[in-house]
């Protein structure tokens, strides 16, 4: 296949937004989540993040990428997950996706995104930052580090997994969470939203061994 | 919808693989990749990771995370990059996503998982780490720093993209890049691969406005 080559050195050729929409999209499908935090007065503040990764399952943690100069949303909720040091990370379904990009609009901080945008907090189990009541599967997290990044000043915000929460038919018996059954989605880019298919579960790898698939429940109606 | 709670407090209760496939798919879909290393001899590595994730485009900078005791290819892979200062990520589609999966079996660090799992190498434009011929999406980075995670001795290997290699087809004309079309996969937990449908692209969010989608060019084909 013919592949066309891009290079940093020249991307001054390219225009500015076409060069972030670039760099944005060659990262490759990334998760589709809404952090929930209140404020010191109790206000609420949701906002959409597509740069949640696993950091490691010993302790629970996960990290996502806070931009300096970002939409306001992700600082509010920065400046919410300082003061608070707890939140929630909330996954976004088919039901929910243009309600959850809608939080990127530049509300007032005193708007909270919930209600502007039409999804509902929820309070549990004695947790003080909101979950997104119509999200498949909500995690609650405590703030751990907010990590400065020196090259970009971006900021990445390590938290480790306190609650999870979701449908127990979308947990396998081994432990692993069919994400096409709890309805996740997948983002590309700043504003592609994608439904995956599973093509296969692929059992441990070893050296003298061809790779091979693993039944999965329910995989004939998920393929 | 009713979910069931799963609680950090209790993880002593489960058994620790189920543990680790439940953390581990619990971050979402993630994007499928090799990096591309060789050694100072010359010898290339190949390895699959699922933690690559943007950082910013300007300069455009994409993360990855190591862990302490994963599979030795990473560790591999990590040594090599120190050395050498840089590195290959490529995307996985369906056509690779076998042998790339293969890539995680516990090969000697004289064995190139290249060879091993029948990919093939390829130099080009002077850049001193193997791409992967058979992948849609290429990309050569400059390493830049390796970020020690104190929480549990993990690493986040920062690099900055040099230069990508993709078919232009893929390349819409506002930059972003088509990856339904590109054929790229999505990972989640530590052995499921998934080939994402989009559902649309949605336009840039306003307070006083509903979200719309963007019409995008081969969409009728895509959806």
């Amino acid at each position: 296949m013919k592949k066309q080559r891009i290079r940093t050195e020249q991307r001054e050729t390219f225009e500015k937004r076409f060069w972030i929409k670039f760099i944005n999209s060659i990262s490759g499908y990334k998760p589709a989540f809404l952090v929930g935090t209140t404020d010191t007065s109790g206000n609420t503040n949701l906002a959409i993040i597509s740069s949640v990764f696993h950091l490691g399952a010993t302790p629970p943690l996960l990290g996502f990428v806070v931009r300096p100069h970002s939409t306001k949303s992700p600082r509010h909720s920065l400046e919410n997950i300082q003061a608070s040091h707890c939140y929630t990370l909330n996954h976004i379904n088919k039901e929910i996706f243009p309600q959850a990009h809608q939080t990127s609009a530049r509300y007032p901080r005193e708007t909270s995104e919930f209600s502007a945008v039409g999804l509902t907090a929820e309070y549990k189990d004695g947790f003080a930052a909101p979950y997104v009541e119509e999200s498949p599967i909500q995690i609650g997290l405590q703030l751990r580090e907010v990590l400065p990044i020196k090259w970009n000043n971006t900021q990445i915000v390590i938290g480790e997994i306190q609650d999870c929460y979701l449908n127990e038919k979308a947990i396998m018996p081994d432990g692993y969470i069919d994400l096409v059954e709890a309805g996740s989605l997948a983002i590309s880019g700043l504003d592609s939203y994608h439904e995956p298919q599973r093509l296969a579960r692929l059992a441990y790898a070893k050296p003298q061994q061809a790779t091979r698939p693993i039944p999965l429940q329910g995989e004939a109606s998920a393929k």
